[in-house]
């Protein structure tokens, strides 16, 4: 058994959507953030850093997106969640996931989570105001060099594909121009179609 | 035979260390930073990130320093530079290096790197000021939570270590409260006294 913890609307929906996916035995358990609950000491014992997501298993409690997601296409190998035969191959899919972790998610928390980097208010307002164009050229950096189509590895669905899909649903938050990124929207709307991802996003609408 | 693309005292140390540990037979090209190197045409055909380091390899390039690591020590699995029959070991140090790469790395990047996420220059004093914090709260999380001792995953050295000497290699120009992380201080010491280190370290210094 395994235990997710997630927050709404948060990069955790990457893991929850690679458990639908694997057809896993997993319970979902919400971290409130409107009431901070990623910073109570119940949530900080589980992971210290205060983040979405958390993987709780047998064998211990895992954090950091691209961890958790090549943890989970490695144990359920009948999902073919990655090219788990092909050392090269992997490793190219964990290059896009690394990218997706250290430069677009950080790219895009300039806005909701300026804070992290910045006192001054004006300075957080400034690195606000620079999102949707930090932001944008990292989507066109994966639109033309990265995202080979149909799916991030090519013919082959991964959890890069679930990764990116995490990624894509800030578009319009971010302010991002789709009209430099038609692949991306094509492969958003591309996942939206596979029963799994509907279900795993089912847990990330409010009731 | 392997070429590692770095630029002296980068990130690229990490993978420059994880080659020499395992003996492996490779050549290392220096990218010129102070030329913008990384920003002609003939670099950015190897990365069109404009980063290093880059890996270029039989198969292929390779890109992002977590994906880079694990890849060598997968193809040198006689090094045992990381815990490869244990999934779950695994996925740890995958989880230390991506803490590195997604939040200690990219808060180190505010200060020489302000530019990426703010264009006005009040802004990015004020990211640059605030970057000794923020980088010793990331060493402290390490310090506390996740350098076992003597090395990253305990008892057996793997790329998290080399990865770990990289940035620590940078607490003095964040100007980082090392009283705060006596581990971290010992574990970089530690990392001087392997010969592989040094033998890395030789490229990084200016001739
Ligand atoms: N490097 C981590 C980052 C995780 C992260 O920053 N998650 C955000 C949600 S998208 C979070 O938990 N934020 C809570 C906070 O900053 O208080 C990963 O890739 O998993
Ligand atoms: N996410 C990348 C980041 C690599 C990176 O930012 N490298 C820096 C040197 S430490 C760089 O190449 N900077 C050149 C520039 O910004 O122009 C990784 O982990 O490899």
């Amino acid at each position: 058994m395994l235990t997710l913890y997630y927050a709404r609307g948060t990069i955790a929906l990457a893991p929850h959507i690679a458990l639908e996916e694997a057809g896993a035995d997993y319970v979902a358990k919400l971290v409130d953030f409107a009431n901070a609950q990623q910073r109570t000491p119940d949530y900080l014992s589980i992971n210290p850093k205060g983040r979405v997501p958390a993987l709780v298993t047998p064998r211990g409690i895992l954090t950091e997106t691209p961890a958790i997601l090549a943890y989970i296409a490695e144990i359920f190998p009948g999902a073919a969640l990655a090219p788990l035969s092909n050392l090269f191959a992997f490793a190219q899919m964990q290059a896009f996931n690394a990218y997706l972790a250290s430069t677009l998610h950080v790219a895009h928390a300039h806005g909701p989570r300026a804070s992290r980097w910045a006192d001054d208010e004006a300075a957080q307002a400034e690195m606000k105001r620079k999102v949707p164009e930090v932001v944008t050229d990292c989507f066109e950096m994966i639109e033309t060099e990265m995202l080979r189509g149909p799916w991030v590895m090519g013919d082959a669905y991964s959890v890069a594909d679930a990764y990116l899909f995490a990624v894509a649903r800030w578009i319009e938050m971010d302010n991002v121009d789709t009209s430099r990124i038609p692949r991306v929207m094509e492969h958003r709307q591309r996942m939206m179609e596979r029963p799994a991802v509907a279900r795993a996003l089912t847990a990330h609408v409010s009731a």
